[in-house]
């Protein structure tokens, strides 16, 4: 028996910073026919991404804003219930672009099957074998173009992405400085993953001193997850031709007044700095690629992460605003009540 | 007889604004013996550019702040007096980085004769086959990496570096869409030098939706001098893998507080925009290729421009005000008493 309804997080309106329950709300829906092309699928994992941020507003974006009234877009893992595409048949698992809702009815080509020969917990595929993990990998390697003996800096280097990063780059050879924001994260964070050192934003005083301090021979690549502050004073710590990878800015997602760009704008030019504007999906087709380079070496246990797992649907927003208050202590997934 | 004293423009305090005479003060001064590897210039033309705002404040840059009593740094050209170096003698025409000073006292590593078989004005080597001409063309070809069929958009499109870098790209089969301050200039600009549109921001009303009109495949390569609202309007507009060849800000050159970068900064990511920071002295070595190329299209009158020559040494500080007022049309340059 297929079920028939399902209960979602519905967009009922724009946020003003953080959302809230007025903003997004749970609904019980019908389940209708599935279309041709199309799978149901019944979500395991939700991931919470500060991105997620961005879509619920309706400033232009990658992707479009969420439309008021559907529920809330991201990544999810799960089990095919029915399908009516030929690639995928009842039983599979599968990761892709779905919503926070307990079933969803997705076009098949959002979704791509979990390899037969995986032996990682199927929520890997929302997380170090997903978007999560392998954002960091093209960042650092591709739109970085990271180079053994360089030193790179990493914002919220104890984030998802961050930590991740960090130690992606630390197996290239280069030396890594994380930045964030409490000394048990700094701890973590060269204690655990090996970063060579680690800046408490919110307690080293001028950040642009202790860039410098830290990083002695300049920065020749930023990973920046953050923006605002933390980006103005990075900017006045680069070498020349140093690139930036701008992957995310979550300073800004909840900011409900314009934000301006960095104010040490004028050093992109003065230090002939590549500014690169990161997006994962502009990297999708070579997701095999990297997610074989990040089989082995967590088979070989050479990058660590800490996950922040959620239980039960009815948390996901609450789960959701820690992103936003520095409150989760790795990648952050709502598992639900299906995945028991 | 060699002369033993000269006049210059000496940076008495950094300028608060747009420089005064209490800032930038005529002196004489005695011209000393010429150490070994130097040359005596007399200098016959100076060339006045945005960029020499930059060197007079104390703000970290490409190149050390002027220092303080010294004369105003700028490209100039001119005659060999004397030579301690090898490479020049008594007699030759030179051009390089000197000063606001009647004559000048320089490392011979800062100046390039004139080419023997030179047959254009010596003060072209201030302006079309020197950095003002060349900046435009390694910055739309290499920096930008234009490609025929693409939309180029220019801000300061009537000004030195955008009206030629406006037909360089032309001449290599671009959509090209100037910005300017007049209709007088936009018309000079889409008339006299065949830019395919030209957008008089003063008067367009919405900047985003003009370029947007005057766009209707979108920018993908947008050649900024100006920065602040221009930029902010240019990234609305750009398509995804834009390239931003950031070449100037004048619109914050004088600025007396902190200014912020870009509004629309998280475009920046959601187009997958790379922005480069461009600086010609990167392309130094390659600038007899260049020349090269200037000069064909020169010979055959592919290529239009306009000289704004002020006459006499006295004027320089009032005429480099032109560049902030939009007073200048075309590029601005002194011609010294020497050059007569």
């Amino acid at each position: 028996m297929l079920p028939t309804s399902k209960r979602q997080w519905t967009l009922a309106k724009r946020p003003h910073g953080v959302p809230s329950t007025d903003e997004v709300t749970i609904e019980e829906k019908t389940i209708g026919e599935l279309p041709p092309g199309h799978l149901l699928v019944e979500n395991h994992y939700f991931s919470l991404d500060p991105a997620i941020r961005g879509w619920m507003s309706d400033a232009p974006s990658y992707l479009p804003p969420i439309p008021l009234g559907e529920p809330v877009r991201s990544t999810v893992c799960g089990k095919v219930l029915a399908s009516t595409s030929d690639g995928f048949a009842k039983g599979d698992l599968v990761y892709g672009m779905g919503a926070w809702e307990t079933h969803g009815v997705v076009p098949a080509e959002f979704f791509t099957k979990v390899p037969e020969d995986n032996t990682f917990p199927l929520h890997y595929y929302v997380n170090m074998l997903g978007a999560v993990g392998l954002t960091p990998y093209f960042g650092v390697i591709e739109a970085g173009k990271a180079q053994a003996g360089q030193t790179m800096l990493m914002s919220a280097a104890a984030g998802a992405v961050g930590s991740i990063g960090g130690q992606i780059a630390r197996l290239m050879g280069l030396r890594v400085v994380g930045m964030a924001g409490s000394d048990e994260k700094c701890r973590w964070v060269t204690d655990e993953l090996g970063f060579d050192d680690c800046i408490n934003y919110k307690t080293c005083g001028d950040m642009v001193d202790a860039i410098a301090k830290a990083c002695p021979e300049g920065v020749d690549l930023f990973f920046d997850n953050v923006g605002g502050e933390i980006l103005d004073a990075a900017l006045m710590n680069l070498n020349s031709d140093a690139i930036i990878v701008f992957c995310g800015a979550i300073s800004s997602y909840n900011a409900t007044e314009p934000v301006p760009g960095p104010y040490n704008w004028w050093q992109v030019l003065a230090r002939s700095v590549t500014i690169q504007g990161y997006l994962i999906k502009d990297y999708f087709d070579r997701f095999p690629e990297g997610q074989a380079q990040m089989s082995e070496w967590l088979n070989e246990g050479k990058i660590q992460f800490k996950e922040h797992m959620v239980d039960g649907f009815d948390n996901t927003l609450d789960a959701f605003s820690l992103l936003f208050s520095g409150g989760n202590e790795g990648k952050l997934m709502v598992k639900l009540e299906a995945a028991d």
